[in-house]
């Protein structure tokens, strides 16, 4: 299963990604492309440091949401792409876009939905107190972090964090995650009634990923 | 530390900390007393078997929310009371009643809060799809479940998950919780700064609890 990564800046999930390919870890997915809709960020960087197409298609060049993700199909397409991640993609999709993917767009979000939706999840997490927050890896829909979930895990909020200790520490816990959930996609382990995702078991090296 | 528990319900969390009690792990923590807003109560029966006075004041029988907090204030006075747990109480209270203890009661939640507020926090969390849920420990305010959070736990969701299945494990979860937040708050380990619960480190049988 061929991916796009949609990264918007500095691309330390994308980073994750690419490293768990390089060690073998990710097969049967593969990554494709990268693609921004801001030029000259890192994560195109790193993309090409990893010998992968790294594509521009700047969203401010283009009249509607819909002429920009027709730009953006249409400069994946040579890639013949199956699916795609969103990590740090910081556009929201249209349905029509995410029709062409169907329960193939993935996105992956510094909190434990549906709590502390949207921009700055860690800061919120923060300035609300809680002390766990963590991460979510969800199936896309139209909605600003709504879609199904797929999996989630727990960041404890330690005494004296602020916002960028704990952003750090759900980094972490985002990097282990975010491949193994891309691994089971492609491998056709995970399907959805209604809300309700399920992953199927997979082979003994595929339980290491601890996703059932 | 003299508690008053209150309840509505069942009193699984009110279990707990009796049996903690009875088990010397509530120290420097005292139930001095258990009331119900609801007679008859399978609560009120346990108060009764561990020999604490089991009081009822039905809220029903007062005219205003007012009215039944000072009835309730006025059966709890002969108790002396520091400090309230709520354990499955069914009632917001108000200001006027709260201001009577300051940073002094306390409320265990199904889910981890923010996420899932009010009645049926595990139904809320399966339909929703979530991954993980848990629970909270928190300072009451005059909000549903708004409060100052002291302690949270994460609870996995397990496929074929039903809310009862959840419930239980998160009550599991919560047995625990609660009476370490209990004994923590007596010894007066806990200090609030806006909505930031510290939890100061206590001696080494503290530790125990996990909670720093």
């Amino acid at each position: 299963m061929r991916f796009a990564v949609l990264v918007s800046g500095t691309g330390t999930n994308l980073q994750a990604l690419l490293d768990a390919e390089a060690a073998g870890q990710l097969a049967p997915a593969e990554i494709a492309a990268v693609a921004s809709n801001r030029p000259g960020v890192l994560a195109l960087e790193r993309a090409r440091v990893a010998g992968k197409p790294a594509i521009t298609v700047e969203h401010r060049g283009y009249p509607s949401r819909e002429a920009f993700e027709d730009a953006l199909l249409e400069a994946l397409a040579p890639h013949r792409i199956d699916a795609i991640v969103l990590a740090g993609f910081m556009r929201v999709l249209t349905p029509r876009f995410l029709d062409r993917f169907p329960l193939r767009v993935v996105n992956t979000h510094p909190s434990i939905l549906p709590a502390f939706p949207g921009h700055d999840a860690a800061a919120q997490a923060i300035a609300h107190g809680v002390k766990l927050s963590g991460c979510t890896v969800h199936l896309v829909d139209s909605g600003v972090d709504t879609g199904p979930i797929i999996a989630q895990r727990a960041v404890p909020i330690l005494s004296g964090d602020d916002a960028v200790a704990l952003q750090r520490r759900i980094q972490a816990e985002e990097h282990r995650l975010l491949p193994a959930v891309v691994r089971a996609l492609a491998a056709g382990r995970i399907s959805c009634e209604g809300r309700s995702v399920v992953i199927a078991p997979g082979d003994s090296s595929d339980d290491a990923d601890q996703l059932v």
